[in-house]
C-alpha cells in the first residue's frame, strides 16, 4: 500500500503564506516517489494579505484555508479533522505564513504560540512516532511542537538560531542542499529558502527531506 | 551565456488565475537547466475570483499582475514592458487564467479575444522567430497567436479540439507525457492538466516542452 503523508499549508504566497515553490516541490517529490498527499489548511483568518508587487499590507481579509486551497488544485481539508492515524507521516512546508499564520513566531520570537490545530496535528504524529518533516523557517516552531532538546535547523543565520535556542531547541547549522535528522524525534528539517538562491537549490535540499521522511514512515 | 526566457502567468490558482503545478514545474525545469527566467503578468483586473475549496465566485476583485506576483516571490515585471529582443523564448503556463484573463477563450470559444499585451508579446516573438511552448488550455490561442494552420495539442479532448480548428488551427491529438511541435512556427504545445491525473504525470509532458524550447531557442 503506497504510504500517505499529510501536508499542512498556510495559504498561499511567500510573503504572507504558504512559499509556493517549497509547497509544489515536496508535492511533485512525494508524487513521483509513490506516495499519495492530502493537503490541509487551519480554517483561520490570515494574520494579513501583502501585496506581492509592492510588498505593502492590502486593506482586505482572507482565509487561511480557502487561499492554501489554490495550491491544492481545490483538494484541501480543514486541519482540525486531520487524524495522525490515517496518515504515515506530516510535512510542513515554509513561507512567512508559518510564522504569522501556523505560529506567531515572526511576531514574538522564542515567545510565539502556535495555532492550535497545528499543535494538535503535529504533537499527535509525535506521539505516535510517526515522521514530520519542517522546511525553511517552519523549525523554528520545533521546540514549542516537540520539546527541549529536539535537533532542527534553518540553516545558518544567527540570530535565528539564537531565538530557536532560547524555545529550548538545539540549532545545527546546515547547507541548503542539506538535512538535520532528529531520529528520536523522528523530525527532519532543511532550511530550502531559508539559504536557496534559486528555485533548484531549493529542491535539492526538499527532496532529500521528502526521501528521508518516506524512508523513516 | 545562459538563455533567457520569458514566461507569462495570469494570475495564481488554477480557477481563476495561472495553474500552479504548471507553472512552477517550468520554472524549476528552466532552472535546473541553467536558463534564466523573468516573470510578467499584464497590469489587468482579473475576470474573477473563484472560492477554490467550494468553487464558487467570491465578491471581490484582483489584480493579474499582483496575484501572479506570488508564484514569482515578487520578482514580477508588467507584460507590456516585455521585450522580445532581450529574451531567447517565451512559455504560458496553463490555468483558467489563461482562457478568462490572458483571453476570453473559456466565455467565447473561437470568437476568442486575446488580452492585447500577450497578442503583441507573442507575434514579436514569433516574428523573431524565436520559439514559445503553451501548455495546458493555452494552445487554444495558438489559431488566434499564429494564424492558420499552426499545429498544437490541448491533449484529446474532442469538443475543445473542435473550437480550436474553428480557429484555425490544426489541432493533434497528444498524450499527456508528449509534445507537439510546429517547426515552421516554432511553438512547442503539451496537454498538461487537460489530461494529467497527478503532478508528477503533468511534469513528464511540462518537462520535455522546455527541454524542447530550450533546444530550438
Amino acid at each position: 500500500m503506497n504510504k500517505r503523508i499529510a501536508v499542512i499549508l498556510s495559504g498561499c504566497g511567500v510573503f504572507d503564506g504558504s512559499e509556493i515553490y517549497e509547497s509544489v516541490i515536496t508535492l511533485l517529490r512525494l508524487d513521483q516517489n509513490g506516495a499519495e498527499y492530502q493537503c490541509f489548511a487551519p480554517d483561520i483568518p490570515q494574520h494579513h494579505v501583502i501585496n506581492h508587487v509592492t510588498g505593502e499590507e492590502m486593506p482586505e481579509s482572507r482565509s487561511v484555508l480557502v487561499e492554501a486551497a489554490r495550491l491544492a488544485r481545490g483538494n484541501i481539508r480543514d486541519l482540525a479533522e486531520c487524524q495522525a492515524a490515517d496518515y504515515d507521516a506530516l510535512i510542513i512546508p515554509g513561507g512567512f505564513g508559518a510564522a504569522k499564520n501556523l505560529s506567531d513566531f515572526a511576531l514574538t520570537g522564542a515567545d510565539m504560540t502556535v495555532q492550535a490545530d497545528v499543535l494538535k496535528t503535529v504533537q499527535a504524529f509525535a506521539e505516535a512516532k510517526k515522521p514530520v518533516g519542517l522546511i525553511c523557517i517552519t523549525p523554528a516552531m520545533a521546540g514549542k511542537l516537540f520539546g527541549a532538546g529536539v535537533r532542527c535547523t534553518i540553516g545558518n543565520d544567527g540570530e535565528t538560531a539564537e531565538v530557536i535556542r532560547v524555545t529550548g531547541a538545539e540549532h545545527v547549522d546546515c547547507p541548503v542542499h542539506d538535512i538535520v535528522v532528529d531520529e528520536d524525534n523522528k523530525l527532519v528539517t532543511t532550511p530550502a529558502y531559508m539559504l536557496a538562491g534559486s528555485i533548484s537549490e531549493a529542491a535539492t535540499g526538499i527532496n532529500r527531506l521528502v526521501d528521508k521522511v518516506l524512508e523513516m514512515a
